[in-house]
């Protein structure tokens, strides 16, 4: 078989170097990227090398590379950027305050950088496996891509030779209809395809083609542990049981999983699930290795995200068998895979992590005592929300059991009390569904804490307890057990 | 012409009190009711004026009147109680934990009572304008009846003459799909109508229907106050800056506003907006006597709700005339009204208040000093979440100046930073959208809050400055100024 080209007719190729320095110095720059694969690499490094005094505002899909957020960073060149970070230079220089970094849920992003007054966008910086006329085919990430190719009149798009060309055959481009009018996604069902493998673009926008061959700064997943398999276990309980009883998954499961280590171990744990003859089917925003396992088994029977948020490993696996995988993958662009509107069609089971919850069932997710980011709310907060059933799985403590996650008031809550349908640990399930406040926090100190900090838990909650109200605090002790 | 009659075919008619004999002393209630109207009051005072020992699970759609929520909680008949309560029996009942109370979203609501393992429901009452065979009209509300009647095998109904019986033009029942494949909810425009006046039931489920003749214990606006006037200044020329900027404007403006008096009077005062050919719509859950003056002045074009939360007052001006407001006029359920896909999809621009903000753009909606609560969320989150411009409008000061609304900290998180747009005060406007927190930290203290709490909020910052941090806090200090 020959490999179809992957630049069609005649397009302007350049060198990386003459691309980038289109790029106006403090040009807003808007590029491909999601769970850390499918980002541009060659122009993003000509602009680290160059000596240029940049800077930029970059605005990506999700997590991309070190090019972008570790070179890019370390020279200086980025004064502000959107949406998510996850490598620690950015992380630094967000917390310094050397660069302006702003965490947005993922799936408005791309009407916000369209319509919503968030940046005036100069020029985009797509990854593809192959461009055309007036086309491109993103390569292991959609993202954002389709609404940033609509935003901008300037285009840079890098095809990169080590993304293989048969990737367009997971893709999914439908660009939603723009409000005020907007129609429904027309998305029946988490498999379905409604649109192509190309995302189209004005032939006169196209500033050039930079071809690289340059793999993704992709994941590490480390091996889970022994509170991972125990998380999980107890996760697989809750979920049967629920699975069982709530006629909202009479005929088919459909999970998500936040991205992380844990995440895809939670993910592998649920092959052992028994869900009877239901399909289990994965609608989320990443898929991770432990996914293909459960493809491969069998065990799942389709999985719809925006990202290949694989290891290494991960990738070589679907790469070698791409056009296998596209039967039961797909590839959407990140405003349909996270779009609340389809997270609660298809009665979603959310499993999301957190740093912290606290004893009323608010969640901290990005921010370290209240002040320091890690790496944004991304998708968390759209699954969260929106899910039939809204699970935040954790660990019961944190630095090596010196620190309980379960804690009396979160410093920063990023998921509220609202939202959040059941907390698991290592040690157990708290169900909070229609509970009051006063029986969350019983919930979440007998069940979900570490045993080593229930007594400090319960001493606090009689302590506010004293003071009354209906979801008791003392604001003199919040914080006092850090 | 003739009225239709109340009561169609030989239905089982009973006295209030032998009707409410029907209802366990331990059931869970789910009643009809939202904005304070259109709950069932006769079968509530036969409860409450009973001798039983009751403890019942009080499921409303939203806010109901003093005959549940004074008179049932004086007499300690109310164990449980969801979603949302507004008066101080009520609230000090939830307070002092004699009352256990949970504060839900509105949107999700129906299905959470109907699927979510939320409770496990007896018996519906509701109040209506008319009854049939296997039918029942709404009176001034919709609220989540359509789900509570499909959720039981128990039903009673209030015929409430003092409604009139031409509310039903008002009404669009449109009952959603249930997960996991629901489909859209077929509405492509705020004012279209996709049902009819009639909630359909089971005629076996039917316990009895009981006559009333009794009004809705309505809100009371307070007259607009110079500070009202301010914020409403302030939002009037944000709001026509946006509707100018945005294409998402171009050809309409679709507005929603929270519940009391602060929102009736911003409702009002956009009479005087200039937005040039643009329909202004209303989209939003309750119908607010502001409203009806921007009807009858032909600057609105049409109002889609869940509720007719008006005055005394504005009740008799909607009744006497309420064929032809139902030309322009839709009440749609709850789970319509409020859903996040509809509020995405029409490009909403919601404006609601907030107890408090703080310097980073948290909001607390609910609870004073963290601990107690004062009505509950509502809907507010639906709104703020989902809307294309989401502002919290709010007096920069409470207690008579002696306490500013912008705080270094919010003790309670309803709406998080990442889905408020702008905050008005009376002394301006801070725009949030892009922003980082440094940033969103400065304009809120420059544009919104109080001069003279401007210096101390000052002080928190720098002292939290000096910890670093992308969002820095001073948790030691956070909750220093109460």
């Amino acid at each position: 078989m020959t490999e179809l080209p992957r630049i069609e007719g005649t397009r302007p190729v350049r060198e990386a170097g003459v691309a980038a320095a289109e790029i106006p110095a403090d040009a807003t720059v808007l590029v491909s990227g999601f769970g850390s694969v499918g980002y541009p690499k060659a122009v993003p490094m000509a602009l680290a090398d160059s000596d240029r005094d940049l800077s930029l505002t970059v605005v990506s899909g999700g997590s991309v590379g070190e090019e972008i957020d570790v070179a890019l960073v370390e020279a200086g060149a980025i004064a502000r950027r959107y949406p998510y970070q996850a490598r620690s230079p950015a992380r630094a220089a967000a917390n310094d305050g050397r660069m302006a970094f702003s965490d947005r849920h993922i799936s408005t992003l791309g009407d916000d950088v369209q319509f919503g007054g968030l940046v005036d966008a100069d020029v985009a910086v797509v990854e593809a496996v192959a461009v055309g006329e007036d086309w491109l085919i993103p390569s292991a990430s959609v993202g954002h891509t389709p609404a940033y190719v609509d935003t901008v009149d300037s285009l840079l798009v890098e095809v990169n030779h080590a993304q293989p060309r048969s990737l367009a055959g997971l893709h999914d481009i439908y660009r939603p209809d723009l409000p005020p009018d907007r129609d429904p996604v027309p998305l029946s069902a988490p498999d379905e395809r409604i649109g192509g493998p190309k995302i189209r673009f004005d032939p006169d926008d196209l500033l050039a083609v930079v071809e690289t061959d340059r793999r993704d700064e992709s994941y590490e997943f480390r091996d889970p542990t022994d509170t991972d398999r125990d998380i999980a276990a107890n996760l697989r309980s809750f979920v049967t049981d629920e699975v069982e009883r709530s006629p909202l998954f009479a005929d088919a499961v459909r999970l998500q999983f936040g991205v992380g280590s844990l995440g895809n171990a939670l993910m592998g744990a649920l092959a052992d699930a028994d869900f009877g003859d239901r399909d289990l089917v994965y609608f989320g925003e990443v898929i991770q290795d432990g996914l293909l396992d459960l493809l491969d088994s069998g065990d799942l029977a389709s999985a719809s995200a925006t990202s290949l948020a694989l290891s290494a490993e991960g990738q070589d696996r679907l790469f070698a068998d791409a056009e296998r995988y596209a039967e039961d993958v797909v590839l959407r662009p990140a405003d349909v895979s996270n779009r609340p509107a389809l997270i609660d069609r298809f009665g979603v089971v959310a499993v999301n992590s957190a740093l912290e919850v606290d004893l009323y069932g608010h969640a901290n997710s990005t921010h370290v005592d209240g002040s320091r980011v890690l790496n944004g709310i991304g998708g968390s907060a759209d699954f969260t929300r929106n899910a039939a059933l809204s699970i935040l799985a954790l660990p019961a403590t944190a630095a090596d059991g010196d620190r309980s996650r379960v804690v009396p008031m979160v410093p920063h809550a990023d998921h509220t009390e609202h939202d959040v349908d059941a907390v698991v640990t290592e040690h157990g399930v708290a169900d909070l569904r229609g509970t009051v406040p006063r029986e969350r926090a019983s919930l979440l100190v007998e069940r979900c804490a570490h045993p080593d900090y229930r007594e400090r838990l319960q001493t606090y909650l009689d302590g506010a307890l004293e003071g009354g109200g209906h979801e008791p605090h003392d604001l003199d002790a919040a914080f006092d057990w850090r």
